[in-house]
């Protein structure tokens, strides 16, 4: 049997080249090998998004097609709608019991996050969201998580909670393990380490080739080379680090003729966008498709929901029984 | 239409006599005016209970048993075990993003339980109850709450957080109002303010005539009153305060002959141990029923809380429906 893996995105927004970098590749490679579930974690996009539901809404359905269109298969991969889940949210309030408030104040990963949403002060539901990932991986006993180092802390206080749940009520839930990106975070085409909406910086899954060409061409490079005459360092160029990214087969022969003045910006810039539309053909021809059957989608993610509903109540109940709240 | 009121219990223990003027009396009352809801709260009991799953589901029985035998008719109430209820734990973690930490961690109730049970540092759950509290009101849109005062905090955090959801996702959660008990709190048999099973002072509606005997026999009277031949206060009487309880009718006699030292502490004691049984006879006589019916309390239960799951997944949809977190 398949062990299961688990991963999933925040609907808060269309997905973008450094998800796909980062993680909607490699779970088109794991599909094969693993039992994929994906979750569309709309309750965990609230603990940050809670005044802008319309945008939640939106972007279900924009998330759900990104990952279909990089080349999931529905066949084989399991997309879920976390707020259709309410084994979730029954398992959230379960191990609610067994974190200390502490313990989630001082996990580094919140705090930095609070810090960069500019929080003052935390809703209670934002200082909780690792207990209710917990919660999303473990109530389909997911083996493995795909993370990048800011999870890490959240892995590991998962398997804290579920040794001491296991302990305490007797229950089988499945420690998970953490499964480590091998890609750095990619930064935006401006050169910023973050990547995002308002800051305009994100080359978009769904950009027309139009877009592509614009965005690469507004992409920050070596700021001293201001001649093509003069050599390029590409260790400081924002869209060299693309073409390790995307390209990395060009890459001796661009770092090359860069440090030698072979080519210029232009053209560099002009190579890197040929290459990502040439990346991003077949997954629009996909999007064009699945946004013209959007019913398809719909049931996509309703049987999937569906799927992972049936294991996720007959978890419950069994956690539930051990637990001796049942009558 | 009835309006529906929504009351309840932690099932962490059998239900006393405290219980019983501060609580289940009036629920009797109530219950021809009302649509009477009857939460056993077993998840919010696991908030201070967690480590002791066995107790919990050892006073579901009891806690049901508890509520029938004082009158209360299965026809017209609705018995609901929580923990069968996922809506509440949906409700709850969309209810997480409109409080603050600060706002629960300020909240006096839950510092003075804190202290009361010793905590060094708060669950997540722990400090999240009231949140959790205010899902299990609103779930089926109760409009009254009968509340102690130390409760009212509560009510104003449920007020405040529904108003904010309607406000925000223009739902029609039902803004419910508090219901302030006429009855002061019970203090022990043995004059403590505070009464429980570790403490030893408490007399519970399951207890036998000779165990209330015993007990009030054991109770504090007035510690001046070293003789009969001299005067007693009943103002400092711990007999008296439970005269006043339960055998109101009787207290002006009481007191003008306690204070004349016209009746020992022996037959006052004798007189209110008499009261209480009287009382509790046809408590004990239903309890008998349902004990030696454990199948009926259970088919009483379960169709309370499908009866609530129905209400409660039809306001669920609702409100996902207009938070558009629905495909």
């Amino acid at each position: 049997m398949k062990k299961r893996i688990l991963t999933g995105d925040r609907p808060t927004g269309r997905l973008h080249l450094g998800h796909y970098v980062g993680s909607l590749k490699s779970r088109v490679e794991l599909q094969d090998e693993f039992e994929e579930f994906i979750l569309i974690a709309d309750v965990q996009a609230l603990t940050t998004h809670f005044e802008h539901p319309e945008l939640i809404h939106d972007s279900i359905y924009q998330v759900a097609i990104d990952n279909l269109s990089v080349g999931l298969d529905p066949e084989k991969t399991t997309i879920i709608q976390q707020s259709m889940i309410p084994s979730i949210a029954e398992l959230t309030m379960f191990y609610s019991m067994l974190v200390t408030v502490n313990q989630l104040s001082h996990n580094p990963t919140i705090k930095t996050e609070a810090k960069n949403y500019g929080y003052k002060e935390m809703t209670y539901g934002f200082l909780g969201y690792p207990v209710s990932q917990s919660a999303d991986i473990t109530f389909c006993n997911a083996h493995l998580v795909p993370v990048g180092e800011d999870q890490i802390p959240h892995i590991e206080m998962t398997r804290k909670i579920v040794r001491k749940f296991n302990d305490l009520y007797h229950t089988e839930i499945v420690e998970p393990e953490y499964k480590l990106s091998s890609v750095g975070r990619l930064c935006g085409i401006d050169g910023n380490a973050k990547m995002g909406k308002s800051l305009g910086n994100a080359i978009y899954l769904s950009d027309s080739p139009e877009e592509i060409v614009r965005k690469v061409k507004s992409g920050v490079t070596d700021t001293n080379r201001i001649s093509v005459k003069i050599p390029g360092n590409p260790d400081v160029c924002t869209i060299y680090k693309y073409h390790q990214a995307f390209n990395a087969e060009e890459c001796p022969n661009i770092t090359s003729m860069c440090k030698n003045a072979q080519i210029g910006c232009v053209a560099c810039k002009k190579l890197l966008a040929e290459k990502l539309n040439s990346i991003l053909e077949p997954i629009r021809e996909k999007r064009a498709y699945y946004e013209s059957h959007i019913d398809e989608v719909k049931q996509i993610v309703s049987e999937g929901t569906k799927k992972a509903n049936a294991i996720g109540n007959e978890n419950i109940a069994k956690i539930k029984e051990k637990m001796h709240v049942v009558m």
